[in-house]
């Protein structure tokens, strides 16, 4: 990367897009590049902590963790921030500066609005229930978690209220996820994959087709399977001097555009699982990589929500890494390292990669068609929880019922019902619909990419991903959070946002996987 | 450590050493403890740029750490600390309370004097400057290097006008690393040593006694040497759920008494020096998790400063880890890992580890005697840097004609000479002469804990290293920063710093291992 541009914090370059701004406009965003370091520091503390620390250091590490949020909420709204904001909004502002003020005043509101002590307790209380989250769900006790639950949901409504009275509250708590598509969309885009996807999932349960389920029948020990995964990674072309694998419980990414983590986990019986969990966190590290350099810190060197960094993530993990293009091209790699794989074809690997399970309870181990009911349940649940119209204790239950009514499997215990996803312990309430967008959006995506990149699919068989990654970094990371959702989807499909495209994948995907007519 | 208690800001409980004290004091020790879990996350982000980090991170974790330079800078100088600190000196305070206020007085004094852009500059360069180091140190290039060191001089020379601007500014930077020991007492110890030491390290030239130079003589696979390590820092009684081993170009020790990390690297034909290296590092970190938990983030959880870290450092290194005693104990698991070892006695193992080379060009090569002269050199020249009586053009030439003239040897190139430390990358001119401080206090210290502990080199043979700990944490950890270093040192020994037990004890030890009255 000899040719990589150092962050600026001087915009003195005329090529700059700050350039030509008035005086306030820079003091404003020298402002926000020291909050972006600032958390982008907390951001490498909390990798750390995850995936390196001992775990006697956990005491000390809340209290720097807790240091570093509360300097980033003084930095970040502070009064002369206000002053500046309310000062540069009546300048004359280029396209970009403005889209730049706009990012900071949405986070300037919502982090102003809310008292710094409740910042506090939102932090303690959810410090609280991590661990209670984790016994609760090792002795499968919903009863044990509920208290917490009832607290965060409190703390989080009051934050909701700070934020806007006015508003659904529900709406209001999603808005930090996913800060510009309304709830309205996101429900009406659930709503649609409920209905259309519940005939599919059932057409499938009723087929006679046997895909290859047990294709991957053997053990695979991990430390091999790590090198498959740095390999899978290698052909993708993640680039190993901006980034780094490290296993870790939940596997994640985190970082900027110089240096962007992933990590991933192992399990002996599932080497597909952890090979498409590595995917898809390469997805997120190669947006974050794909980011302006030279606007590190600013607004257009950020990303543009969890719906979009999600749709670059279900599009590397889905319409990649479950294709048959990609086991036509990864397979012998595999092979290499299992020889006991030796006898598959890329067609039964694509087979046991994309098997819809139809006694699945485990949100991270759905296919992609299941996955979306999993959402849906959640989405339904966590509002109800939200508007007070559903008691925490009713929460196993409610689960319970709707995994029967959408997916036709009920639960025996809490922890593999309501309490396999760690989401609420951390007060995430709002966050899950963003799964179900993002893979959406990643659909969207990738018909505008085929259209626009000759023999795609063939590229992919032959391991070429240089024309889709210069695609997305084209069209999507290099605006960073320039446009708002829907406007960058736009921009880079020709199309307003819609879930057309991902119906028409699956359809097209698993009729052809279960010769059946969707 | 079930018993171990959380760092607290409440200081409610009256055992606390704050209690009682007026409320600007918990005001003031509140900022205070700000300031040290923002200057740890800068400690973490610089562990994971030296032992995780990809290489094309630099430009961001530049960024990073200059912002957190910047908001400590802020919060330590605010003018509330000022009044804060003006207002409690005159309250009628304990001497563990008077103690806590002299150490913010100092530190507070030193950064007010300091523009905050200057400090940021110097973190930013310094950021800038390690990757260019280590290529320098790769190609052997100090022109590739020199302009950092020049920017960096110049950066310092300014920072400690900004200080002190009546003061040799050697001094004042030298007092950044060891606060309360005078460059005069500093001055004096160097001397002493050079003009004691060449004698002996001459005697020992002309000696006909041969040790067993080539007992390790076999090539150490780096991998099984990282399992002796282990070994070693298991015996030792490193707790690892409260720290953890990694490699890095250059072996340091950095954390809290929650999580103190140590690092080190592996030679294939030197598996002594790495041993040493990591009996080093492991004094350092337990010095640091011998430091009271409940006092996170005050002066009385503060480290004494460098000359009482490296005395912990030095301590285990040499007087432990270099001793015959040790090898008795430990070269048996050496020679489990390395089976070729087998025919070694505890003897050869100690004599290989004690020669004194006369052709090491290496300062963390060297051995007891000679490492001095390696740190007088260094004093010396960084000294002439700092006022300006030498052209960083001209260190190559300067090096290696004092190499010369103390060592009887000269460098080929500058990767085996003056770029072989890290620490002016860092900007740490002063800092060396800690070193030998930290060795000669070692000895002192070793020598008062051998008239405390019953047959303590009996116990180093036999693996009992408790006692010795206990020691060490009872009379040097356990006191944080409440005493200046001298009267810790007289605390600890029962009487003032002094040269005499160092050059007893390199008397004794090379006296007996080269039979020669020293």
């Amino acid at each position: 990367m000899a040719t990589e541009q150092q962050p600026s914090d001087a915009d003195a370059d005329s090529e700059s897009p700050h350039a030509g701004a008035p005086d306030a406009y820079h003091d404003l965003l020298d402002r926000y590049r020291q909050v972006t370091y600032l958390n982008d520091s907390g951001m490498l503390l909390s990798w750390d902590q995850q995936v390196m620390m001992p775990e006697g250091g956990t005491p000390a590490r809340s209290k720097q963790q807790s240091a570093l949020s509360s300097v980033q909420h003084e930095k970040l709204t502070a009064d002369a921030v206000g002053d500046l904001l309310d000062e540069v909004e009546s300048a004359d502002l280029t396209a970009d500066q403005a889209a730049v003020v706009r990012e900071i005043r949405r986070e300037y509101e919502r982090e102003a609005a809310v008292p710094g002590e409740l910042v506090e307790r939102i932090s303690e209380e959810t410090s609280n229930a991590l661990p209670v989250w984790e016994q609760a769900r090792e002795e499968s006790d919903w009863e044990r978690f509920a208290p917490q639950v009832e607290t965060l949901l409190e703390l989080k409504r009051e934050y909701a209220e700070h934020i806007d009275p006015d508003a659904d509250p529900y709406a209001v708590l999603f808005a930090d996820y996913e800060p510009y598509l309304d709830l309205e969309v996101a429900d009406r885009v659930l709503t649609r994959l409920r209905e259309e996807l519940v005939p599919i999932i059932d057409a499938i349960a009723e087929s006679d087709v046997t895909l290859a389920e047990d294709a991957f029948d053997d053990e695979y020990d991990p430390d091999i399977q790590e090198d498959v995964a740095r390999d899978a990674l290698d052909e993708l072309g993640y680039p190993w001097d901006h980034g780094r694998l490290d296993r870790s419980t939940h596997p994640f990414s985190t970082g900027n555009q110089f240096d962007a983590r992933v990590t991933t986990r192992f399990a002996p019986d599932d080497p597909v699982d952890a090979l498409s969990s590595t995917i898809h966190e390469f997805g997120h590290a190669t947006y974050t990589l794909g980011l302006r350099d030279d606007e590190y810190g600013t607004p257009l060197g950020s990303h543009r929500g969890l719906s979009v960094h999600e749709s670059q993530s279900r599009l590397w993990e889905n319409h990649v890494g479950r294709s048959e293009h990609w086991w036509e091209h990864f397979l012998p790699t595999f092979q290499e390292h299992f020889p006991s794989a030796e006898d598959l074809s890329p067609r039964d690997a694509f087979e046991a990669a994309n098997q819809v399970y139809d006694d699945n309870l485990i949100r991270v181990e759905a296919d992609e068609l299941t996955y979306h009911m999993h959402i849906v349940l959640r989405y339904e649940i966590e509002q109800d929880l939200v508007h007070g119209d559903l008691d925490v204790a009713d929460v196993p239950d409610v689960w319970n019922d709707k995994m029967d009514e959408y997916l036709g499997i009920r639960p025996d215990d809490d922890a593999t019902g309501c309490l396999q996803d760690i989401h609420w312990s951390h007060g995430s309430f709002g966050y899950f619909p963003t799964y179900t967008l993002g893979s959406v959006m990643a659909a969207q995506l990738y018909a505008a990419a085929e259209d626009d990149i000759d023999d795609l699919e063939g590229k992919i068989s032959r391991g070429e991903f240089e024309d889709l990654h210069d695609w997305l970094t084209e069209n999507v990371h290099r605006h960073g959070a320039k446009y708002e959702t829907n406007e960058l989807v736009k921009q880079a499909t020709g199309e307003e946002f819609t879930a057309d495209y991902f119906l028409d994948y699956v359809r097209e995907k698993y009729g052809k996987l279960y010769d059946l007519d969707l």
